[in-house]
């Protein structure tokens, strides 16, 4: 229990060098920002990686040693090169939660992830949100009342193309008439999936007490809790097959139809 | 291809009968209404029952000639007979479909489909809905546009206590701020299953022409496609297991290992 | 962490009483032997309850202060009484987890929370079963190898009518020719259910070191991790929809689009 | 009704050139063998496409007039272009079916609908296979009995990395000792997916009666019923959200609590 659950927040870490609007909300980065409100618990260990870095700050010994990776990415999801996304991906099947915020419904790991395009419609226009809680005890919506509002924000509508998600924790409302399943989660081989809607870069969401809350339980959940699997192809012969059967049980007594093998 | 779906909608018939307001839209009931609907599709062969009928209208062989059932119930809900209840499961077991409507979220069949309580928030003031398509490739949604509008009508948010659906074909947005799952899919058994939330009495909800197309797109949906499933509980000996296997596949090489078998 | 999940182990006491070759394998009833089973982890707080104590040893403050129930049920389903199913699958609904054993795929709660007839294919000729562990990865499946064996079984097998698993920890072989999902996993309400097959009365299941531990991995998954869900339906007004909701996101910039609302 | 199903079979064609054995049993190739097996049914138009043919022949007016996508593979998975996996993708998330078989499990395509490894465990021993029923009333399963066999075959054995199937229409039992889950349906944008296991090149199995009367109900059940879905990512102004609605409701009474918008 006192082993800290090991968290990597992985930014794009763009907009906020060239948009001022987004610097002066996030100076020290989207990816800072989001690490902070999660080391608001103790129990996380967080660190950080971009995009610019050597291997987008993913090598093979980071992941390793994440057991969640939380994911911002927008402007620059193409540049994202595929072998980190095959190493990610292969990392997540063994076990590794996964959480996709906002604009990386369209990143090549949550696509490659889903199956689907991912697309959704969209608005800028500065309204409200309003995330009701659907599974009101599900571990992602701990400590949360029946919903919460994000005063100003970009509009994410439906039809949100994604497999029918294992559980939907939040969906949302939006002022201008909109609908959308804001947080989402599924499993792929072993890992757990949450998709989160909730910010965009030009306002200040990621400041947002209870989306900071959402953030947390979202990380304790997705942490692996079984063993790891390794994810093989073994041929088995015969011989092996029956070697490896555990047989334990005592016999007591066995009543076999006349004629049985 | 000729031969029609059979088609039996249910109805309490209650508020029609004893509040004016209802029975001056629903003159002869909602169930004739949404008869009505269903009968401008020329391959759906539609009857009514009602809740005052002896056995409530669904004897075995009603059931029996019945591909698809359509229910309405609010008030009495604990009216309806646990034996007609029962029949009626298991019909949906064998591959009836079964649509379930509005208030129908409190039935006791459909509770007992989903075994949950089938709760959700609701409130009455006459507010506007707007249904979103999530799934805009599903055959209920056929012929729909991104979203259609009902201008007055009853509320009913989340949490919506439900299992995961199969799949989400609409979501409703509502003016005063809430959202819902409103039309849902699943299977019990053989059969199908589709909820869908439109139709507070009193309101002319199913004289709305995308309710209706909704509701016969689903009766299309909802008839059974494959074989019966006639469910028991079978004890099988070895013997008969082996006398039941087909085995017609040419036996052309097998290499079985050094000592299987 | 310190607190113990509190579990209740329920049996129906009745083939150990009355049938000697199953009271020399249970002498205390298998009710007992499950306890023991999970009493050998110290984090589980574990009594019993069965069919003859007044409410089948289900009070209300019994099941309040049970995290989670396990079921064992084969002779007398119908004789377990309808209030108390009620109040079992309301706690449920809450939070409680629920793991239904063997023949208890017949129990009136287990058919309620599923929603189907819970049907199956069954024979006893003392065969061989072995359980292929489908997702490595799972809590349930934890401190498994690939596969386990039981020399000696009731088979049970496919079609078995259950709605679609969440997630499928076990599918069985039997040396006979059948196959079966045997360890599957729902979610209703806020409540985990787990449906575990092995455990026929008249072999010493129960006392197999891996079916001991799958029932201790079992009861840490099922247990409850988010809040509580009180399952009511509320009549929402619109003032009180404003009041609850929570409005904290600090408001940086706001561009609204000309002549919205 | 009168318009046939669109199918295409396409084939790797690779062993059957190469491996004498392979070429015995399909001389014309595997994907003539089972273009024949769908051809039985005068509803069905088949055409074949292959490896070596320009774009694998599957350019975008053929996939444009393509309803169902018959797809094998094995030992050239890695030729497939990412170009043509792309335009297959993009086809399924309009409504194409896709049906994957055998070794196709390992196909890009495949993989990339599931977002899982597609891992399994083998051998080939020439044992015997007996696929059972789980899903009696499943199309797919139309006209087949509880179960039929194979008689020699290749073993594919549990755990198959896959997501959480939305319904299993067969699992198979092994002789040498293993299961797998056979027969498995999924959804992705529109496209509705199915994988079926038997298909093994070195034995005839796509001869088998029952086999191809699977592969025939497939591809009913996996062709698009409802309208196509163009997937894109439009950005929607507040007025279009507006104009698009549409409103026919009959208004008749509408009671607003005072001060609601």
């Amino acid at each position: 229990m006192a082993k800290p659950i090991r968290v990597t927040v992985w930014g794009e870490n763009l907009h906020e060098r060239k948009n001022p609007i987004v610097r002066q909300i996030y100076p020290d980065g989207m990816h800072n920002c989001i690490a902070e409100a999660l080391r608001e618990d103790r129990r996380l260990a967080v660190q950080t990686a971009t995009l610019e870095q050597p291997q987008h700050g993913l090598t093979k010994s980071v992941l390793a040693e994440t057991d969640v990776l939380v994911w911002w990415g927008h402007a620059a999801h193409g540049k994202v090169r595929d072998t980190v996304v095959e190493r990610v991906l292969k990392r997540i099947w063994q076990g590794m939660g996964f959480i996709a915020l906002h604009s990386s419904h369209y990143s090549k790991i949550f696509k490659r992830l889903m199956g689907t395009s991912g697309s959704l419609t969209w608005r800028e226009a500065g309204e409200r949100e309003r995330l009701w809680v659907c599974n009101p005890g599900h571990p992602i919506a701990r400590g949360i009342g029946k919903c919460f509002e994000i005063e100003t924000t970009e509009m994410y509508g439906e039809p949100f193309a994604i497999p029918t998600p294992d559980e939907i924790v939040f969906i949302s409302w939006f002022e201008g008439g909109e609908v959308f399943r804001s947080g989402c989660t599924w499993k792929r081989g072993n890992g757990k999936i949450f998709y989160f809607r909730p910010g965009h870069e030009v306002y200040p969401i990621y400041y947002h007490p209870v989306v900071r809350l959402v953030l947390r339980n979202a990380v304790h959940w997705a942490a692996p809790k079984g063993q790891t699997w390794i994810d093989s192809c073994p041929q088995i012969s015969l011989k092996q097959t029956r070697e490896k059967l555990v047989r334990k049980g005592p016999r007591l007594h066995r009543e076999r139809e006349q004629g049985f093998r």
